[in-house]
């Protein structure tokens, strides 16, 4: 892609992320795993491109290619961390499958456009895991208990329309203009001023963070319990050799 | 039914308990009152089978045919407790209509599947009730106000699709192969293990159980207050004469 | 209008006050601003209405063409916790559009029915603004954060359908019938004891109260660090200019 005057581009191996007129895109490309699975590598180098966007004169984060999204992660907690306490507004725009942690993850962002192709699907307890990303948290309160345990019990897989009617997506998007729907809107965003947004997220967001942190320990506590029991080596190569298959 | 050699059938005399693969299924079959009604002898026996169910290893709790219920319940309290502390999954499924506490303690159950011509009404305030079952609490939550004042005070009737789009449903299932696909669901969740279903319900639910039983409690002394007022031994006549009518 | 035995009008001047049988018709019918923007003259001339009906033997409030609603308000915070303050049932009638602080303060309604030619927008951000009425607050929890950023940064407009699929509406009535409808509704709610509305709203409300009160304090104090920077002064310019124009 061209780098224009405005723009500047970081290649990490995983990710792109590009610096554009008022925000930064983050985009997956993974080369060390297959279909964007979110394996440590990649957690890493999202997690230092938004330490970067947290500081610099970027008004908000767009994540993208979020799509087939698969996770056999490490470090947790920090990493869901990274995304709880961001201050600027974070959009995700998710273009095919969004599953496990890539789901679990839509709630601690602020904006969620989906192409309508895109389904979201968080299969924890048929891997024998428990729920991550705080959805054991967030999904409850989005959608009830009633849902909720249906997508991280049961394993219920949502069309994006779906998706939007659970309140998990802002909204659906058709997939033909999807990119530039998306970027059109992220333009409005990043024109309005760097005040306002930061104050409008803290007033959305200021109330449930420590909420949110704490129950990213407890899940975070809950997978070293169920990983530490018998099932759980079984269910970790389980769920690690299915992982290849759902994408 | 046959009683076949996993299962174990213990017949009280207004529900049917099944002790299957894994699991416990409460079904409602009333004798002592017409239409599933929850007096106080059925509420007894459903405690007293919850109460087995939660020490032995059946892994969840199925409650069917709660059908058309209705109740004139007494020690709520107790009652509404014994679903509010159950640390086991408990997936419902609706096959005809909820009404009163049995569309109340709905979202104290885990799951809920709903046959397509189920039914939800909870028309508390026209009784000259107050909400019980913790849904001054839990609705407000699921749907927001301005849907669960309109089901609490103005009586609102919901269709199973309604109650589905507002999430007080998990899924709404075809009513020709209902019992099927519940079955086959609940099979499924039968064969997650045991400590990941455990905690995924600690994670779930441990954040706003202390919340729900201050609310069971608060919703039974304003039911006190209300009862203890002129025109409250009216209403409750007018509760038990409408009761059978409604069924 | 005529003026029957059992009922009163005051007339404000910008606001109709009629006390019909057993409840308070709040009626916008703004002289002091075109298109019934909520101005400090109308605001006041609401709060006063609020107080009379808090006091007097009306059971319930009913909030009426509150429809083309614009509001360049100043004493919001009083006037925001005359709402979360107020022990009576409100009920909103949204008969057209509802829009910045019209629709903010639907949440801090008990019920809201839509005509389904009503429409929804707070473009707070657009316009240079952080969110008032608590709706950075009650947005979120009621339709999740990913729609409540949709409207509150992006300033999407909603439909009543959609309104009422995200749980902002009640139930969306037919535009024919939509005055007949309300007042059948009404006079249900108001045949309704009155100790068993004020156990119900209770029971409803007051464990969120505090927290609104404080959500209140901190949008306004939100919307003084906006408008005291240097963008501010324009922003509310801006903000004053497109005001009319939008509705």
């Amino acid at each position: 892609f061209s780098v224009r005057q405005t723009e500047s581009a970081y290649r990490y191996r995983d990710i792109v992320v590009k610096k554009q007129d008022g925000f930064t895109h983050i985009l997956l490309s993974t080369k060390s795993s297959e279909n964007n699975t979110l394996n440590p590598e990649v957690m890493k180098e999202i997690q230092s491109a938004m330490a970067t966007a947290a500081s610099d004169d970027s008004k908000l984060v767009l994540l993208g290619a979020v799509g087939s999204v698969f996770c056999c992660g490490l470090d947790f907690l920090t990493f869901v961390n990274s995304f709880i306490q961001f201050r600027k507004p974070i959009v995700a725009a998710v273009n095919g499958a969004a599953l496990g942690l890539g789901a679990a993850l839509l709630p601690l962002c602020d904006v969620v456009w989906a192409n309508e192709k895109a389904w979201f699907q968080t299969p924890y307890a048929s891997y024998g895991q428990t729920p991550d990303g705080c959805s054991s948290f967030t999904f409850p309160r989005i959608m009830g208990l009633a849902s909720a345990n249906e997508l991280l019990l049961s394993g219920r897989k949502l069309t994006a329309q779906e998706a939007g009617s659970k309140g998990l997506v802002s909204q659906v998007l058709w997939p033909g203009t999807f990119t530039q729907e998306v970027m059109l809107r992220v333009k409005e965003l990043v024109a309005v001023d760097s005040l306002v947004l930061r104050e409008s997220k803290a007033l959305m967001r200021n109330t449930t963070r420590s909420a949110l942190e704490q129950a990213n320990e407890r899940e975070c506590e809950s997978l070293k319990r169920v990983w530490g029991s018998s099932q759980g080596t079984d269910a970790i190569l389980q769920y690690l050799q299915r992982g290849t298959e759902l994408c």
